[in-house]
């Protein structure tokens, strides 16, 4: 369920990686022993835990619509990250970073999913970071997607729906500019150092849900932003071959 | 210091407004007795007061390292909106949404200024929305640009610093998909329809400071991205001349 | 719809005003585009931005019971003061100051207006201070009857009501002792440093419906009581002629 | 310690009472091991703790002041009332009503102290409603003043002050208008019915420091307002010779 | 309604109590006007008012189960204990020690009850500490027993229900291990210096319903603990009696 | 690393377990990266990330004293349990269970550690439950120390303190009674269902840290606590083997 990147190393990037190499992805399903789906997805050490949770209650607004919802919760251990941070629970409040993060993660998966063929029922989703090397966002995505899909399968095993109603894979990836240069899949050595930081969503079939792409330092220009757009596809290519293997046992696929 | 777009309209938009026509904006600096600098800004029916209030404490982390901070805050008068919203105040807490737009409005200002020159002193930013009629973040981010100036001219006056820390103009604009065709400048009417939207943070250097761009229903491709980058630039191309108008009575323009 | 006191100075007080004169009092109806009903109220450089929304939900405590009631909510923007104040949303609660006030707008218009001809439904006031310069509960209550007023011409218009509810205008003011003088409706720099301040809220039919008056520094007398209240008398005669100039568009009247 | 009413009944008020009667009124000092200070008072079936707690430090406005401050709290005991009400620790916050009554009492005994003899300390005043007929912030403060009164004592017999601070005598009573009639000392039947009710906070020396008095149905005009004041005054002549007789046995009176 | 214990003197213990001696006890029910049951509880200088409140509606998971419920609330005043502590509701969440206590006191009282002859509601026991000596949660437990039989005594006087369901005595003390020896009901000075602390929470028909021991210090062994066990039983025989002559005005006893 | 109990199998328990049988029990130390200290530790399906950072600040009542602390903070992830649990950091606090989870694990390692030979820095236990399925807290604790262990060993190896501060093995395990069986380490079928549960924190020294044990349902008897007592000894035993193998690496034993 791995594939590993070409071992040419690089001096430019803090890990050896060429510019264009992802880190080594791993998504493993089926990570907890309860909830309807789950994946443990790893992009190098960054490391997510994703459930799906099947909830029958929709939320007051969908009522009686026939429609149903995905929402997303984020969260990270407090020592997942290199210095412990304090718990939010026992802060009492969820960080504007976390909220803002778990938004963007219902919004990516509810742009992919039919609604309607849901039925009027709630997915939600816990993306919890066990450790903390860069970009736990755009894992938690890639693992979200397999958990839902997941909780889906079982939903239509049950025969509670009739149709898969996630006909389109999401995926996403950062790139930035890193001491001059575009590069793929920053690990924190280059996100806390870099210039320029984007977030992409992409579909497999060439769409993009939500770019996110901020000027750290400088502001970039057109050219560099096509680049890392263009990185972003390289990057997701690689993580929607895995997606299909994590949902192969379902499909027959090999 | 108001520019009326030229008259001719359009069935294409609800406010009978051309794909690339941006609402009638207002930038009226001073708007506030007591902020070292204040503007309220208008796009359209949307109006924020922003103000630029001076702290001479820095956060801790830059304690005694020579350079300034600015950071912002974002709030909604309850009935800003079509029909009633909680008040935050009352509620104990900010939404995320309200998290997430004050995070990216301080993003947005600390690109553009130079924090060295500020000295070690912050700027608080408050961005309190009036009346929302769509893009308040936007307006927001142009609006406060021109108070943040205005207290940096104070401190210059003051002979405080020597510099003018802020050399860049900053400015903001929605761009979307409606109803097919791609737009400039939401209003609510749009907002709430769009099949995309886009967030565009931009210099008058070309630069780009922020892009979030979101597919709202359906995912969306590079052309139509680049059709919304092309017209976000014709949109703040306007912004900045009535940002130099706000601020000509101190360097001494037209 | 201003009424400029005479211009006759004083050297008593920081103003120069006299004894026995208000700041210059505005009331602007309309002052926002969604509310039911709404005003913007200037004492002096005092403004407070006053909106009536109209709920059919009643509290609990009424349900079935055929009556309506009118809550009311108050806040000021962290810079509408002389130097800035945190924000209560970002702190996470409303301060006892805050309360108290929201609470006394809310019995204020409770006691005007008759809650049967209102029908089951809630009216929210919400004042929110733009500016303060001393006085913003006396304002925002004065201000606030025009807002409600409004409101419940709406509901006539649409025939929800048959008869309007507020019969008896409500009109406040605060006295002081400032220096050993008896003076009207305190500035910023009168209250600051007043040795006795109160707060009164009377009916254009001579009625009182709140008095509080407060020692800041010496206990007062009875007499100084009754100077005050006398005064109060005097200054919302002012206010109660600006308050039907301002309906004056929907009661025919010039 | 006690001072009974004579017998006299009046049909017009629930308790029998005549409309210038109090209920019959205990000041017990000392009613706490630890604290510096303490009173149980009782307003009839009122109860209220009163304790007053020495601190060495003040709060940041006045260090290096070479002045002291006082501050109070406020809680009612869940079962204090005629039901249970929510306990505001599990609830997570303090109601309106509280902090408005906790503000209340603080202000009322800084009024009456002098701040720079207390020396740069705080006293901390809590008072707790172990049961409540009507009339608990009345009773609270008429409580708290002898319970600041030998806290201070306390300092002076340790010689860390030289100068009893608290010259003046502070006691509260309620008055009101029922059915038509001024009655001094309103109790939950009387209070809950009300068309008109006052709180009045007097000195021994005939001054005023503060006067809360309002309309709960119908506004109410001078004369009556005028009628409460004077029976309030009756009613805290009762309260001074009790605080007199808490006292006495440290200035060696009968 | 007291048992003295013999005045014998012991220079082990801070308070001069022999090993096995119990602080002078005392049970005072109907300690409030308006609860349905209450009790002040007194282990020597530690003071608890319990009180028990019917609520005719029970929480949802029992809704249609033909089963009551109890539930407890644990507080202290500010100034109960030596130093003044912080006001729980003024801090604006109860401290995990709040929170374990009254856990303990509800479930130590669900197991003495028997749930289906309460019937369909729920009764509240708030456990109030006016004075803090040590053992408050002991006393608590001990008093809101008798809260809760003089509720239920109440349903049955009304014929609400038809079988008190309070079948069993329920009585709590703390043992423990100060200075190498094995005392009972310790006060403060123990409390705080033990190297052992335990609570037990036993019935009059020798069942135990919980057990807490914790080593502050060093560990304890088996016997130890057996020996902590045995004194505990002597102790609650002693409030075993006590609860009995607090009921007695019921039961007919004496 | 993995001790497998014997595979006869007992129509007693849901899982097929003998009364005396453990369920599989693993401690797989360094299982994070980033912390000083980490260990994975599974009791069967139920699975607790513990980790140890150490911080070089005391709380501020130890500033000083060359005396370290160690404190703990417990957690569930949301979808560790059957069905989903709201977030505790979403609800804005931790739930009482947790709290007393959290200071029970705190309390059971400052008794096994000697916190002079910490020296005067603070060790924090997170304890993060990833899979629940019964003895959660049990679980924590035994893992907590492994972590704690290797925290500390960390700082002799950095020359930081010169003697290993915990030379007492800690480890826990719950017994109960169901089904009228007294059986140890209950897995969640059993203790949603047990008579008495209870809780035995040992040392490997014969040492009792800390013991709670409640009647769920009925009263229990000494000889039933003594049972639980005897199971809770062989239980720990497998323990401490376990833990003394998750530090062999540093202490040279295989």
């Amino acid at each position: 369920m791995t594939i590993t990147a070409p071992p040419l190393s690089s001096p430019l990037r803090p890990s050896g990686r060429r510019p264009e190499q992802m880190r080594l992805i791993r998504l493993t399903p089926a990570a907890n022993k309860y909830a309807e789906g789950s994946c443990l997805v790893e992009y190098g050490d960054t490391k997510v835990l994703c459930t799906a949770s099947i909830d029958e209650k929709v939320p007051s607004f969908l009522r009686n619509s026939g429609k149903g919802w995905v929402t997303a919760e984020y969260g990270m251990l407090p020592r997942s990250t290199h210095s412990r941070s304090d718990r939010e629970a026992a802060r009492g409040k969820q960080s504007g970073r976390t909220q803002e993060i778990q938004r963007l993660i219902g919004r990516a998966l509810r742009s992919a999913i039919n609604l309607a063929d849901l039925g009027e029922r709630q997915i939600k989703i816990d993306c919890d970071v066990l450790q903390a090397d860069g970009g736990t966002r755009t894992a938690a995505i890639s693992g979200a997607w397999v958990a839902l899909w997941w909780a889906c399968q079982n939903l239509l095993t049950q025969k509670l729906i009739t149709t898969h109603p996630l006909a389109v894979q999401v995926a996403a990836v950062s790139c930035g500019i890193y001491q001059g240069i575009t590069v793929l899949d920053l690990d924190y050595a280059e996100d806390s150092a870099a210039e320029t930081d984007g977030n992409f969503i992409l579909t497999n079939q060439n769409g993009i849900i939500e770019i996110q792409a901020t000027a750290e330092k400088t502001p970039f220009n057109d050219d560099e932003f096509l680049a890392m757009l263009r990185l972003a596809r390289l990057g997701v290519a690689e993580i929607f071959a895995l997606q299909r293997a994590a949902i192969a046992p379902a499909i027959g696929q090999k």
